[in-house]
């Protein structure tokens, strides 16, 4: 058996979930953006869970096409009555505030003040989230129910930020393994009081990093807390060299919400790591689906961009857009699900157990079967299924390990779970039956 | 916009099928066969539109296995009834007489007599279509309501036609593109008053022609209209060395009756030309099929010879002994719809677009996205779907042009329709976004 | 039309059934196991039929990873009631004992006794079958229904057996073809009186190779009758350089039962045996389903393992294990039926007779078609179905033999029988339009 099966089998998925939630419940609070404090805050509650090297990357700086944005901050913002009565409350709600809206200090009547006010006529109780990150702006998010009740007058619009020369912000969590091969898992961090798109992702792979970072692992893992979009692509400019070692890669995000899985390929379609979440999906029990590459989505839409090309999915429940509560203040703590969080997990522990503890084998006896039975590895079929699944596991590693197959190619051809290919071809090792590259130190090879 | 795109939008369908429906009511009536006065009298015709070369070759000359055969000419051909009566007339209706019939001037009895006489006992009130081109013979075709009300008696019966040395008559129109690359548009010109198959066909190549002359276009287009078998035959027999310049064909008949389309495959099964036609087709809204390649056929059996094996598909309505008019006197001037021609030809034009407006076009900002936003290219998503559809495509173009892809191959794997990629390329190319071979004058490149 | 099309049409299913049964019928009371008398005997039957060769192959002989066991015989074996009755006699049915068991003399009582009593709870009226090879071990099988009634008492177990220094037997019937390339077909021999497996497979190995013995064969024909496992193991081991001229395989058993066909593939997944199998079921009219390889089974385990990876596939009908007869007394006489051995054997035939009459063929007139109506083979479509079947296979013969295609590839993409477009490649060799390796002496060429 390998560390990560015993590691799963060790999770006690409800306190595990509330964890989790409990992590988003502090995060949730702070009003994040692409640069700015926010973000800052945000990876000093990670970091307490999790070593992060934090990066900062001057304004204008140039990543490829783009340039590193001033930095924005914000402190108050309001929509104040003729009463005075703050109608619009940043601090009660960071959604309330367009995202980079510039500094304003004015009195307009409302149907002025309405070309800057937000609201999402469908969900007449909800407030919408916007930004406005390259083109200078400010606006207001509210409900549509307390925009249609607003009075006629004239109102006092507040936007206490600032846009100046500063830095972005990432973080990065590094766990060295055997090999200088990479394993990327990658979130983003720029979404304000929203938890499913993004604290949900946050919360997952700080959690996946501290479980991982005790154990001795086959590859290295890097884990990114970057803003969306620009992170990626100011990452990717700084560490063009790096991305090579790059071997397989997941973005995370929405694995809150209580829907199905999804998975959406990398743009290779049949990378390992496409065929790894497969495997593990189909052998998990829950219900999910597999899309195709698209070149619209989370960051995946720059690891994949053709210079790249990396084998890089994104491993979601319900994607963007397909639920009414995305980028709505309806994407709250309530939202995400301890549960669905926990679950999410696990099912990331699944798929990293396949990637360590994959491998290439080579059969010893390739001509004809070996003799099972004198090794006491000949159980007789007939007898219960899982020894029947043992058996069969053990002839289809024997048969398909000719340096071609590897224990994924045998687990998929032969429609059997993963980890007891794994498992059997651990015996076979044991027995000299088998021989080839170590695959983790958790295979007993 | 390209230039075939534009050209589609201002043809008027109710106009144009009206059109071709008149220039079939002008070649109905002319006795055509695989050689002789018909079939330059049809070129005649057609070259009242379209530039037309017309060539003769020799009785007698080889072509490949097949040798070109004495042309066929026929003046006048009867039965008379005792009574001085002509009940079958040559004059009334060209199918009355099997295509090369060898003259004969006798008496006998019908019992006789009815070893030439055909007819279609399942559709009594049809005429069929008969031919005997390479086993010497006469023959009478009538309806079998008419045959079994002939009575018993003596006969005259009469063939006044000569089978003498001459020549195959064939036509050619050549458009000159920037290219020498060559598109074959291929239909048959040997049959009498028959409609569907083949004056259909006749009519949109010879309108498809018409309407691309003007054009600055980058292939090279060549219209053959030839008889069936010995005049493709011919022509690649005298062309052979020319063929290798063609990278597209289609052969052209059966496109005026009222069922969808089939698209019957090229030999190669995955050729450009085979996947155009499925693109075009699926976007059509029309109702169609796809075929698989079979040797049995019109002239792709020719083209699609081993030694060929030319990108050349049939691009049809319904197939060919598929509809009960097929080869009857049934096939006729109602049976073939002017808006039913209207439409195929607006078909054939969409997948000349394509042929046109295919190209490899190299992401010059492979690494992550450019930044489309500064360029005004960034329409916010989320609004109108066809913005979002335009979207969609810019980041796909973007995504795929690693100079693996052509615009075809990224239409098809995105699922969006040519015309808009095509679109959002050039967009891309006239921002430098994209680089690559220019692709037709009507392409902005 | 081939030797072995003919063959088949001289068959008489109903005679042919009735003798295969027949010459099971003398072979039922033997019994064999993987070593001993009861395989000689069993061969010399066989050998009556056809020439066969026996090796014997000493105890202690290394094969691969086994060794060749000692040799078992039994004279007799009993259990004896205080009456003096024997309640389980060996003489009665062979099934009674275990398969290897040791040698033993003593009274026990029934609480002792019954830990070396096998039945089948779920079929109280039928005995198993039951062996332990490799395990020192002795038993009686019996049915339920006896066991619930046997009385408590002290009985007297008797298995007067002997394991000793000796041999393993095994037969080989050889053809010789034109080339030295081997098609293998391999049975085994080692189960006592069971009937579906294995002596309808000895049956249909003996009949196919008296069939072929006279005929001018292009292969050459390996029939192996071998015990399970250990032989086929002793075999390649013996013959490990020979295996490589074997280009195609079939494992044959289970071929009396009266469900439909099943065949599982070789560990190639495509093989040419594999899509004759597929070709010829699918054109039988016989139920039948296709299974992909699986390395459990029978001795295509051996054959198929990574270091030989022949092609050998195994057709039979009902697979081991899906029917529940399987390894009972209840695989007997009547449970195979005549009319089912006489089917498998006309498949098995059609299989060879692809084999045989497979080739690759040149067009020597690849451009354009040869004009077959001058040399009387084109018949007019439109008439008899099966001509037009025939002018057709002539197209597709033709078209497609351009080098890469051979005709069963050409069956297969043309949806035609193999026979057919056998049958039409002939007639074009004979009239210069195809060339190419001779295809066996059946074939005309």
């Amino acid at each position: 058996m390998t560390q990560i099966s015993e590691l799963k089998k060790n999770i006690d998925p409800d306190l595990t979930g509330a964890q989790m939630h409990r992590l988003m419940e502090k995060l949730y609070p702070i009003c994040r953006s692409i640069t700015g404090d926010g973000v800052r805050k945000t990876l000093d509650i990670v970091g307490e869970r999790i070593p992060l090297s934090i990066s900062e990357v001057p304004t204008g700086t140039r990543v490829f096409d783009w340039t590193v944005p001033r930095e924005w901050n914000i402190r108050d913002a309001y929509i104040k009555a003729p009463s005075g009565e703050r109608v619009v409350d940043f601090k009660a709600n960071n959604l309330h505030v367009m995202s980079y809206s510039v500094p304003v200090h004015a009195k307009m009547p409302l149907s002025k003040l309405k070309d800057h006010l937000f609201t999402l006529p469908d969900r007449p109780g909800w407030v919408p989230y916007r930004t406005s990150y390259y083109a200078e702006n400010w606006g207001f998010c509210l409900s549509h129910e307390q925009l249609t009740q607003l009075p006629e007058a004239v109102y006092e619009v507040c936007v206490d930020s600032s846009l100046e020369e500063g830095n972005l912000t990432y973080g990065e969590c590094f766990l060295r393994g055997e090999r200088p091969d990479e394993v990327l898992i990658s979130c983003h961090v720029c979404h304000p009081s929203l938890c499913n798109d993004n604290l949900s992702g946050i919360a997952l792979a700080a959690f996946l990093a501290g479980l991982l970072r005790p154990l001795s692992l086959r590859y290295s893992y890097r884990f990114l807390f970057i803003p969306g979009t620009i992170g990626s692509i100011t990452w990717l400019a700084l560490h063009e060299d790096r991305t090579r070692r790059i071997k397989h890669g997941l973005v995370v995000t929405g694995v809150g919400d209580p829907g199905g899985f999804t998975y959406k390929k990398s743009r290779r379609d049949c990378a390992e790591i496409d065929r790894i979440v497969e495997h593990v999906l189909k052998h998990s029990g829950a219900a999910y689906e597999i899309a195709d590459f698209s070149p619209y989505g989370y960051d995946e839409r720059q690891y994949c961009s053709p210079g790249f090309d990396l084998p890089v999915g994104c491993l979601q429940r319900t994607p963007h857009g397909k639920y009414p509560q995305y980028h709505t203040s309806a994407d709250n703590l309530e939202f995400v699900k301890p549960a669905a969080l926990a679950e999410s997990l696990l099912l990331y522990l699944g798929v990293v157990d396949v990637v360590e503890n994959n491998g290439l084998y080579v059969n010893t006896n390739p001509m004809c079967e070996p003799q099972l039975g004198r090794r006491g590895l000949y159980t007789a079929i007939g007898g219960r299924s899982d020894s029947f699944d043992r058996q069969m596991a053990m002839l289809w590693v024997l048969n398909l390990s000719d340096g071609s197959n590897t224990l994924l190619d045998i687990a998929c051809r032969s429609q059997l779970r993963f980890d007891l290919v794994r498992e059997v071809a651990d015996a076979l090792l044991q027995h000299g039956l088998l021989r080839g590259e170590p695959s983790g130190r958790g295979s007993g090879a």
